[in-house]
């Protein structure tokens, strides 16, 4: 039976990170707000049994449904051998995962410093401020950590965690991309310092199933209402 | 061996999620940075071997190194009947503590809603907007969501997650504690509507080991430097 993703269907956003290991996993799936029975489909499920999900995105997989970006993944990884399979390395890519995860929240407040309720035009003044901070201490911070492990794992560089692809590549893929996307200028000079993460974004942007996935309409492009958007002034 | 924790030694903190389950568990554990090594031996951890967290707290258990507050609380719930042993169960429990944690850095985000390299005082005009954010939906909408959860568990409203006390039960009750010191104000109204929040909350805090811990000097008190901060003013 093929999974149901339930996430807001204009945006890539947070469901984007568990379209990405779908796709790469070649699993057969459903984007269901996308399809005919739409958001409202959605907003009812959300609400609906034991196991409510306080927000999208979050996956159905025949009875069970599970919410929260990095327990869907850490779910998906263990299915679909995108983690390493020995508790401990699952439990570290796992971590790995929450950290980006922190990441991609602090990338979103930079234009909802605020409030998500609010419009970024009625918070602008606040975002050039916490943009700023972003720009200037927390994407070197994030990005050198990264960077460090790729360094570190005793498999080499090319992945995050072991000798092969796991569901943190294409999570930090995705972080780069954004990032690409909303600070155009401060990833440039950012990831010069960041050799690993570049050619680890530039790999995965490669793999076969990626590739035919981002050239695909199932690939939303970016826009100014998700998780990374481009407002030139906060990239000043 | 007993557990070494490692975490900043003035403030409960993220830290606190940890000791509450190390406590209830009654389990043996060392909390390095407030003993003789202290701070020093944590900045050193941090950086050391294959797996560096990205920040405290972790969790040293013999060869094990664990970061990242939700995943170390997966990893000890497993190993102290702190959450239920089948896996679907388990994960829904983290699921749970995912979203706990979302809460977690937005109370922290109303006193530094520019960046935690500020301080307060230098970015209090936008905290005080952020912080009107947080006390009239944000508190709502999160404390909602847990009394929904206690209301339609199939084993009864005195638990999170089935029959028995689990690590989420301890972290809703550190955050309700921990919004009682910070907004006192906005709390006492919030919880007038969510009974069953309120009814855990309070015996969570009867629990003769928890009650023993909080009394103790172990149990660090409230103070304006962690994530639950009393300024009078974002609580007006």
């Amino acid at each position: 039976m093929a999974y149901e993703l339930y996430y807001w269907p204009g945006i890539q956003g947070r469901g984007e990170f568990v379209r990405l290991a779908l796709e790469e996993a070649g699993a057969d799936y459903v984007d269901v707000a996308r399809g005919p029975k739409g958001i409202r489909a959605m907003m009812r499920m959300m609400d609906e049994g034991p196991h409510p999900s306080f927000a999208p995105p979050f996956l159905k997989d025949g009875a069970r449904v599970i919410g929260q970006t990095a327990a869907i993944l850490l779910y998906l990884g263990a299915r679909h051998s995108l983690a390493p399979k020995d508790p401990d390395g699952g439990l570290w890519t796992h971590q790995i995962q929450l950290t980006l995860g922190d990441f991609i929240t602090e990338a979103h407040d930079t234009h909802h410093p605020v409030g998500s309720s609010l419009y970024y035009e009625d918070q602008k003044a606040e975002a050039l401020r916490r943009a700023s901070d972003f720009r200037l201490n927390r994407i070197p911070k994030f990005l050198d950590w990264f960077n460090t492990l790729l360094a570190r794992n005793p498999s080499g560089p090319r992945h995050l965690v072991g000798g092969s692809l796991s569901y943190v590549d294409l999570s930090l893929f995705q972080i780069v991309e954004g990032l690409s996307h909303a600070f155009p200028r401060a990833i440039q000079d950012a990831l010069g310092a960041v050799p690993h993460v570049a050619a680890l974004h530039h790999a995965v942007a490669n793999r076969p199933r990626l590739k035919a996935y981002l050239a695909s309409d199932r690939r939303i492009p970016f826009n100014e209402e998700g998780i990374f958007r481009h407002y030139p002034e906060l990239d000043d």
